[in-house]
């Protein structure tokens, strides 16, 4: 909490952004206004709206999910920590500007001398806000590289659980598409608006980081306020049902943030979290030739309503002991629902944030398409390592999707006043 | 014209959508109505619009150009051409089903027996038609292959204009990002509608064609009505001022739709367009570091108002002759507006369709982003390939620009009830 948090911005005040479940609510309701009743993506009522950049968290992690994404990760370029420093204090500064709709730099994209490049690439000139949020996000790489170099005397600071996931089955990444020294997380309804906030930050950037790589998201998979609707996947099924929502201010503090006791090499990370990245490319042709009552076992679900297969409404607990025929459970062993249920997770929960994708096409003569996957855990050791295994060993869904992107970063807490991301980290 | 074109549908008479520049006009306003007042791309007021399928011209031309795209080309993977028949046959009912918001197919992605695929895939279910338009094209491979083969007997009706374009200055192809035997053009203000069309339309093709390449586009570059603000594309400046607008029907006539007395060989065309796809990446970090008055010189026109150097507004003709410093003309003589201008070309106009477009980053440590071009004009031989040509070697825009993907399409006519796409082609 800081000094301003009283101010209304927008007509919506920072307290109502910043603080627990129900005011977090309120701003949920506001966007909620206008959508369709069911999983629609089109546009919030309220295009206008911002969310407060400073705060105990981070935004755009318990932020009602906005419907669109670009997510980048960049690659340090400099063994100069002092550099490394500026550009976060720079970013802190351009990333407050654009989550309030103001240009990314102090004069604008129009108002400067003709003979200088303008500190904002324009783009977004007239856009309002769009419910911005930018995510900031330090990978392993940047406590230690690869060969074990400590360029920014920051290995001694890593958290325990931050390192390279380990290989999953069906994982066939590629480098290109993983990993990263940093990442940054832009999420608005507008997808010129969450653009335009990782390109005039790349921008900054330059001399300093380098995008490693970059993924757009058209589709919202996640709903992180009760007051959303559940939209649906490129499986064509209901996703997100399970998630944490940002009311659920128990299992947010539990599942998602990182507590101060947690690690000691890394109290910097208190308030902060996990932040999970794959590119899941589902085969759809292969899918969308299966029938509809084995696309339901795969995932345990009606296609239709998201109801578990052992019955009631979409959020209606799963009997996962109902007989079925065959003596097999109505949930088979090997369905989604089952699998990754906190149940069969000794309790674990993530809060999910993913998208779906098109990226043109594959060399088979279909669409490369699919759902990149972001979550945000308290930890990944207890909350995704070992749930991500035992998907990828025994989810029937698996014959249907293969992971060429996968990176895993720390997601330190929110930024107060006169600070920069991550500074505790640096101090 | 056909038989219902007076069935209002959702609030919107067919007549409305179909006609000519006033009733354009009023479904424009209808979109308009809660846009901010520059260039936002966000949702309009009403997602829940739709746009008749059938019609005199086909849809997705002069409708007031939608936020999002999805773009396909695709190869036909048979030599018989029934099966090729059969697929437009079915193409038309699915794209008309569609655009009224109703699943690809008549069971449903749900509704279905269990034991077979749905013939919807299902992640549009609950989704407003999102005033989807698809339009399709035909490329001159359709009609005879690379090596002079008539597969479908159609060599002796490809339209003199059907050819692949030309090698411009500054091409540099991608085979895997050009050409093809048919396009799909899908635009809607909800992507995830737009890629449902187009994921449809591929799955019932499987076995007939295969996806060649696939775009998207998350922002518009263009206004196709009056009512429409100028979006603005991704080198920050205001895109489309010059473009033909729907309410200019005199121009559309002359400029857009081919005339049945154009081409003895091509009759089936009239009342079609050509279409002319390119993807133009943009060097965006290279752009970023140009000073903002080189920027204003390159493009002609003011970055903040859009209105020509030569003084005005957005809308006021430029005038080229009006001299600046160093007896060069206040608008360069290398300014992209002059070059274009329809007074240095013979007065041709295109009506563009352009998206602004992030694929990803590129090895150079940016982001692979740019301008899809979209561009229908009535004959590309008079209205395309000499302002290309032109613009290529002598504007200064090119320096900043590389076209990789490249491809040319007849589209036909609209669809009459009863008719399928391209019916006059094979009759």
């Amino acid at each position: 909490m800081n000094a301003t948090d009283d101010i209304p911005r927008r007509g919506i005040s920072r307290r109502g952004l910043i603080g627990g479940g129900a005011a977090v609510a309120g701003v949920a309701g506001a966007f909620a206004v206008g959508r369709s009743s069911e999983g629609s993506t089109a546009e919030p009522a309220t295009p206008t709206a911002s969310y407060a950049f400073r705060g105990e968290h981070q935004a755009g992690i318990v932020t009602p999910a906005q419907d669109r994404l670009h997510f980048a990760a960049f690659d340090v370029t400099t063994d100069d920590r002092d550099q490394l420093v500026d550009l976060l204090k720079q970013w802190t500064e351009a990333a407050e500007r654009m989550t309030q709709g103001k240009p990314a730099g102090t004069v604008g994209p129009v108002e400067g001398a003709s003979n200088v490049p303008p500190d904002d690439t324009g783009e977004a000139i007239g856009l309002p806000p769009g419910g911005l949020t930018i995510t900031f996000g330090f990978g392993p790489t940047l406590f230690r590289t690869e060969d074990g170099t400590d360029r920014f005397g920051l290995t001694d600071r890593q958290p325990e659980a931050l390192r390279t996931l380990p290989h999953f089955p069906a994982d066939n990444l590629d480098p290109a598409r993983s990993y990263g020294d940093l990442c940054i997380q832009a999420c608005a309804e507008d997808p010129q608006v969450a653009v335009h906030a990782i390109r005039n930050l790349a921008r900054i950037g330059f001399g300093t980081v380098a995008v490693r790589w970059s993924q757009l998201g058209f589709g919202r998979t996640s709903t992180t306020s009760t007051s959303q609707s559940t939209p649906r996947n490129l499986f064509g099924f209901k996703d997100g049902t399970m998630n944490i929502k940002a009311e659920e201010t128990k299992d947010v503090g539990e599942h998602v943030w990182v507590d101060a006791g947690d690690d000691a090499k890394a109290e910097w990370l208190a308030g902060g979290s996990y932040l999970i990245a794959r590119r899941f490319n589902m085969t759809i042709e292969v899918w969308d030739r299966q029938p509809l009552g084995d696309q339901e076992a795969f995932i345990g679900r009606s296609k239709d309503t998201g109801a578990p297969l052992s019955g009631g409404s979409e959020f209606t607990k799963p009997d996962f002991d109902m007989p079925g025929a065959d003596d097999l459970p109505v949930i088979a062993p090997d369905a989604h629902v089952r699998l990754v249920h906190p149940d069969f997770n000794g309790g674990a929960r993530m809060l999910r944030r993913g998208y779906n994708f098109v990226d043109g096409s594959n060399s088979l003569g279909g669409l490369d398409a699919g759902l990149f996957f972001l979550a945000f855990v308290r930890n990944p050791d207890t909350h995704f390592i070992p749930i991500q295994n035992k998907m990828a060993k025994h989810d029937a869904l698996m014959e249907y999707v293969k992971v060429n992107g996968s990176a895993l970063f720390a997601v330190p807490p929110g930024v107060g006043e006169g600070e920069y991301v991550g500074q505790a980290l640096f101090a």
